[in-house]
């Protein structure tokens, strides 16, 4: 049996439905749904995606019996319409549009107007009675069919119809008239002989054979192709075919044409919302050459047509249960639906709509979390550039951290914290930060970079902060000498006033309206249902107890990384943490001398013993200056840690807190330059050259693979005690104070089981000796980070010791694939860009390569200790994608930036919702 | 039935063997085996190690039994020497000594004289006529009881001693008279008494039962229990304890002791090699307070023993058939064995040994081959330090590139190269190097620096040369502005001599006489037996013509690793280099621009046209001096690195050449100092200034993980074409000559496919390309280094394109573990002294870790390609113990410096005979 490769649709009756999207493409399967409800839709018919794929199968030849079915097709809809395709007297013209099961860049725009020729042209001149209207169709026909069909530059008929208009002195298309008009044809079609060999097709048959086979052909496009082979779709689904009969809508003032959409896509408001344009077709919607009507005004200048369009607007709505965007023409005083789809629609518009239509009864709650996309709420979460406004982009970065803000141009922190300060606005502009600019990052409206990724410095502390940053711009080139930037030949000094978007990285110059976030009822609500199905916890990454309070706000449920160094750089503490690291290699040095001449003094015989006591109290008398300065400074810092702690552990009452200890290298507290390091020197009375040596032994090659994490607590146990002291203490405080104390205390840059056991020993001895002085005890878990691909690898062993895993998956990536973050800048847009890496792996978590370890570190762990809590604390917590592979996987929490735990939450519901639809899936199969 | 815990030998019986190491400990199972021999071994008896774990299972209680079965043995010694324990007449004394499987540090030393009291001393001294030797003997067994069973400070009693001999005026021991030593008995007892609060035991049996229980108590000492940790031996061994007759070597000239080996264990020749003391305790021949006798000068003092003796020796080293190291007394003209064990041997001397022994016809050669540990062969690569030499060692680093070496110390690679033609011995001195040192690398004898580890720089480049360097020496503090070096008060100048030891990492002031090596005849045979059995290919790390050529000698069987860059240091060839990468980043900035402005000409309009045009001119202006510069570097790199190849295939004639594209981050050829960069900036024409802002653009936070490897490649396609042009080059056209030539182009730092895909692409193209010009082919494989974790998790698709795999171990193991090996220094050695680490993973593959991603790479590579060629060339190519696991694991081969080619073999003879142990033992059990 031959197998049937055309579907009609015409007279309310069509052969597909709306569910044969696979076969009939999404195009199509709206347009049969359409007609079977009996809307008015324009007959027509769709050559199947099978019909496709045979097409290429059988060597670019069309199947067996295709032709023939298209062509009885178009008789059908010659008798539906009483027009003939080729007649000579009502002459039956018609669209062709490919239509494939997913929209699909690259492959073929629409042919308007198909079936013209010269015989046919006059018809339609005689039908209408408008010469200059028949012309025009057949220009544009020659035009689109040319560029499109034939693959001819449009720019060639472009600069022929300038031509035109130029030796008649005018500037607007419709200012040509027919005569005119009718010339361009000629010298159009001259143009297609010089650039093909062959004469315009005149056949109407062997235009639609040739429309067909663009449509089939544009399938395996280079851009089609690429495509598909990036977002992984298969390459012989192969697409449908739509050919349609033509409806004018430029056929006279009681005809026009538009696009509207069910609801208001922007606020979400319940109300038809559209433009539509008199007398034309739709290009000219789309060419913005008129400005078009608010379909409120359809209305008041054709009620009835109105009043038939809102009823079919709200049919579509209800039939498919999400808000429509529909094409419309009106063609004589007659509504035809060219198209329905589901609208897209703002991130508010979102939340909105799917609440309502909860509210209506239209769809279920689970329904309303799946409509929104997490990554839509981002615009609810910060202001934005009103896109009404015109702006002057100067450059693009990356975009860092969202949201918008403008502020005048300052390039250093003390700069930004003294205007800040006398209320006025300021953009730090720097090449890139360190955490030394951190007071003017605070101080800042948003932060611009010239160098660093998205997980730079100045990326990081912005959006923890939930500030706008834009990074990595590689076009703005700083001139901190004369404190200006440039951008090619533009020149922006300090004090200019610029604007930031941070969700798109543009660099605006001046100022522009932004739009005020606004976390409406219907957000809340959206919130609420999303605790309803999801299962996946979610936390924050918050350092200091506003950030915690801000999490809080946002539905977190606890916090999963407290980065204490982030605190080190608050006022003038960072002078106590640089004396710290500044003595520490000194004292520890002379401590372990002085152990080893104490041990000599016991073993020494008599007449030794003396000697060897001289060498004990020289040595006490050495570390003395060194012991004050590093004990003291471990003192201070131990009061103003204590007190951090006690400010987060009250925010998150009753909830969790994961503090992790000191992490980075060194190198990154103490001051780089003579003069800071001068004065600190003088401040702590230790000798500069001296604090000089010390800065320049501290230098590393590598410093991402060097002695930071647990090396620095292991091989300095004195911080690690006190920054377990301060956590239980303040534990202890807030406990009394009737609050509910969790901390986790984890161990970072774990490699070796060894190195945990060693820092965990430390945690729990300084946790007993707290609890004992204070007669009070906390319940905590230590636990570590998951980092390190040996980690993972070793997981097992791991577990044996911590109670907790969190991966750190910035560091687990940079690991896995050998790529610092830092660095990646030169090579890493260009492998984005070539498509070598799907996408940047320090925004959406690479699943194939980091997350096989973190697969294998969960199952793994959870092999040794069954009830092992598992997170993840890296910027990948509050990508969705990476929300759902983490829910996949099966952790206990996700830790993201404060301002984006909305989004995880609703990822990880989505994420919920997908196992159900699976296993429902799975259940119906079995 | 009660279990037998005591063994007894006595009278040519024992009721042990040699077999019962697990039961008797080692020595235990030698004393019985012996006994059973009908050698002439004191008669005693041994407590089983079962006894030792009943003791700890019962709460430190001597099993059921085991009290009285030792009271039994002791009563059959009684009989069988006619002498009584605690006997007043003819006193029986014992040696009490500790015997587990292995040997163990921290385990309990031999007590002797055990039995000793007031009256059987007298006893003692009437038997032997020697009131002296009586009271020594007195004395000395109550220091060691004190000392080793009751834990007292051994100091004391040698304080007391000291002062008797002070107010003697005398200064040896042997001065000091019976009187004197008879109240200095007293003196010790009176310490006891102060220190324990006991007296010292007088009973023989309670002497007996508290030095058995020392003995079991040292099992659990901590060294003990550290070292079984650390080596993985199981604490319910238990250990053995020997308790056996006393003899006596001190009993005038007809007696003496000593230690013997079955063979020269220097050089292996067959000859009895020993010493001995006449009238002397073994004691005595430690303390070498007199001067031993060569073994053969007792042949012409005591013939008869001498004849007993070399029969016993013969008769040992048959029936263990190997070396034997024996420990004898002769008591009154009486041989007596008192020990037996393997001997432990020198490189050569265990060749020369296992060799001859095979032609002997007492071990097979896969025994022979099993008998050499690969490390040893180390000693037989390199000169060494003379062992009988005095040595002035002033700092200890570390062991970077084995062998010895001495020369002047320089500080700059300049003065090392000129002093090197003048034909000087150098030592080069930097605090570390850098490819720019290289020249002075080369003309040094030796390298020293005081930063960097095991995989630094100056050690992979030294042992890469078979150079000997000792690194990371923190000790020595290096100041170039005076051209000296200092290690605490020591000041050493540049021209002074010094030697080094890269073996141990010995700094040594002045000049040592040096022992060269010898590649002897039987090193030949023992290479010849191990290529039997090894199933695991050996190939070297080369980089030049002469690398490969020692690489051949050594028997290489190809190169697994040619690193193009290092030839870029040789001579002026860097300049070329560093034209190429200064001119890179314009040349390709503006080459985009170039195309983009092309592309645009098309696209204009005519009115556009023009200035469009003078666009593509004003760039092809500009991009001419970039173009000359870029383009002309690469062209003059082609013919140097054509050169390099055609000579490496020649050495390499029938064996498969591994060439790896750039790798290194390309800082690292720029040179850092301005003057160096002003003078090339002078030399290729380019403004100083541009040079110095592209050298500073091309820093890197984490230069491990950055722009490197095929990072490059994939920026910079023109390289790899560059590359892989020279290799097709010189491949045809070694070809011609005869040459069988078998390129495998190695892609570096491949994390994913598609990177592999791009360089891959590129490689394939250019060979397509010279073969089709020189109208030639040859066979060629491309692949890829595995050297990120990501990596080895996705070798099933990375083998989609890779025809062979290459585990580079060195970058595999800084990503695994997170791990700098510039700068883990800090605290690498601080984890392997604490054993955080089991060893350094740089040196010792991390099987636990980096392991299972060299098996997870294996398997997964080959799911996906069966035939899939894989090979190791990280610097664990040549270490023993990976070579091994590379065995395991079904690489193809491993891949090391020419100098451990050797090593490599007879480790991977070694893994194989395991293997084959491995499968008689299953197939036994089956």
């Amino acid at each position: 049996m031959s197998q049937k490769y055309v579907y009609l649709f015409a007279d309310s009756r069509a052969e597909g439905t709306g569910k044969m999207k696979d076969l009939l493409g999404g195009k199509g399967a709206g347009l049969a749904e359409m007609t079977n409800a009996g809307l008015p839709v324009p007959p027509g018919f769709t050559i199947t995606t099978e019909a496709c794929t045979a097409y290429y199968a059988e060597g670019e030849k069309f199947p067996e019996g295709m032709w023939e079915e298209a062509l009885a097709a178009l008789e059908k809809i010659e008798r539906s319409t009483g027009k003939k395709f080729g007649g000579t007297e009502n002459p039956l013209l018609v669209s062709v549009r490919s239509g494939a099961k997913f929209s699909m860049p690259g492959m073929m725009d629409t042919v308007l107007n198909l079936g013209l020729n010269e015989e046919t042209r006059a018809a339609l001149a005689e039908l209408t009675s408008n010469e200059r209207f028949s012309y025009d169709a057949y220009r544009r026909f020659i035009q689109l069919f040319s560029k499109i069909v034939m693959g001819i530059d449009a720019e060639k008929f472009e600069h022929k119809f300038n031509e035109y208009k130029k030796k008649l002195g005018v500037t607007e298309d419709t200012q040509v008239g027919a005569e005119n008009l009718a010339e361009l044809i000629e010298d159009y079609k001259a143009i297609v002989k010089k650039e093909t060999g062959r004469a315009f097709p005149t056949d109407p048959l062997k235009q639609l054979e040739l429309a067909i086979k663009a449509v089939f052909a544009s399938w395996n496009g280079k851009r089609a192709k690429d495509y598909r082979r990036v977002h992984k779709i298969d390459d012989n689904l192969g697409t449908a075919v739509n050919v349609m009969t033509m409806v004018f809508g430029n056929m006279g003032e009681d005809s026009g044409t538009g696009v509207a959409f069910t609801r208001d896509v922007a606020t979400g408001e319940k109300i038809i919302y559209g433009e539509y344009l008199q007398n034309a077709q739709g290009e000219d919607v789309v060419a913005g050459i008129r400005t078009p009507k608010k379909i409120a005004q359809l209305k008041e200048e054709m009620p009835e047509i109105y009043e038939q369009f809102s009823q079919v607007a709200e049919r579509l709505e209800k039939h498919y249960k999400d808000v429509q965007d529909l094409e419309f023409t009106i063609e004589r005083g007659r509504l035809w639906m060219l198209q329905t789809r589901n609208a897209k629609r703002t991130g508010s518009a979102a939340v909105r709509i799917a609440i309502e239509m909860v509210e209506e009864g239209l769809i279920d709650k689970a329904t309303a979390v799946k409509r929104v996309e997490p990554a839509q709420l981002d615009q609810l979460l910060h202001p934005m550039i009103d896109p009404k406004s015109p702006v002057e982009v100067i450059a693009v970065g990356l975009p860092a951290s969202p949201g918008a803000a403008m502020g005048k141009v300052v390039f250093d922190p003390d700069t930004a914290e003294e205007m800040g300060k006398n209320g006025e606005k300021v953009i730090l502009v720097r090449t890139e930060t360190s955490p030394e600019d951190f007071h003017g990052m605070v101080a800042a409206q948003a932060i611009l970079t010239s160098r660093g990724g998205m997980t730079s410095h100045a990326a990081v502390v912005a959006r923890g902060m939930g500030k706008c940053c834009v990074a990595g711009c590689g076009d703005v080139i700083v001139d901190y000498a004369n404190q200006l930037f440039t951008v090619g030949e533009l020149t922006v000094r300090k004090g200019e006033w610029i604007t930031l978007d941070g969700s798109t990285g543009r660099v605006i110059l001046g100022q522009v309206p932004l739009i005020e976030p606004e976390v409406s009822g219907h957000f809340r609500t959206l919130m609420e249902y999303v605790d309803e199905f999801r299962k996946l916890g979610v936390r924050a990454n918050a350092d200091t107890p506003h950030d915690a309070s801000v999490a809080r706000g946002f539905g977190a449920e606890g916090i999963g990384l407290c980065r204490t160094e982030h605190m080190f750089f608050e006022g003038d503490r960072i002078d106590s943490v640089r004396q710290m690291i500044l003595s520490s290699a000194d004292y520890k040095a002379l401590e372990a001398q002085l152990e080893t001449a104490k041990a000599e003094v016991e073993k020494a015989s008599k007449d030794k013993k003396p000697a060897a006591r001289k060498r004990v109290k020289e040595l006490e008398k050495k570390i003395k200056r060194p012991s004050e300065l590093y004990i003291g400074a471990l003192s201070s810092l131990l009061e103003l840690q204590r007190g951090d702690f006690v400010g987060i552990f009250r925010a998150m009452n009753g909830y969790p807190v994961t503090i992790r200890t000191l992490d980075p290298p060194l190198h990154e507290f103490v001051p780089h330059d003579d003069q800071t390091l001068k004065d600190l020197s003088k401040k702590i009375k230790m000798p500069f050259k001296e604090a000089k040596a010390r800065v320049a032994q501290l230098h590393e090659f590598n410093p991402m693979l060097g002695h930071r994490g647990c090396r620095l607590g292991i091989v300095y146990p004195e911080i690690t005690e006190m920054q377990a002291s301060a956590i239980f203490e303040a534990a202890v405080k807030v406990k009394r104070e009737g609050v509910v104390v969790k901390p986790e205390i984890m161990i970072p840059l774990v490699g070796n089981v060894n190195e945990l056991k060693l820092q965990a020993d430390v945690v729990r001895r300084v946790a007993e000796e707290v609890f004992a002085r204070e007669n009070e005890r906390v319940e905590y878990l230590v636990g570590t980070m998951i980092e390190l691909p040996r980690a993972s690898l070793t997981a097992n062993r791991i577990a044996e010791v911590a109670e907790f895993f969190s991966f750190g998956t910035n560091d687990l990536t940079q690991t896995t694939m050998g790529l610092s973050r830092d660095d990646a800048g030169r090579f890493l847009p260009f492998y984005v860009d070539k498509k070598i890496f799907p996408d940047d792996p320090f925004q959406t978590l690479d699943q194939e390569g980091v997350g096989q370890l973190i697969d294998m570190g969960v199952k793994r762990g959870r092999s040794a200790r069954p009830d092992l809590k598992v997170g993840i604390c890296g910027e990948h917590g509050g990508d969705p994608e990476s929300v759902i592979f983490c829910h996949k996987v099966a952790l206990n929490y996700v830790s993201c930036s404060p301002y984006r735990v909305p989004i995880a939450l609703l990822a990880a519901a989505h994420a919920a919702l997908a196992d159900e639809t699976g296993a429902t899936a799975a259940a119906t199969t079995a």
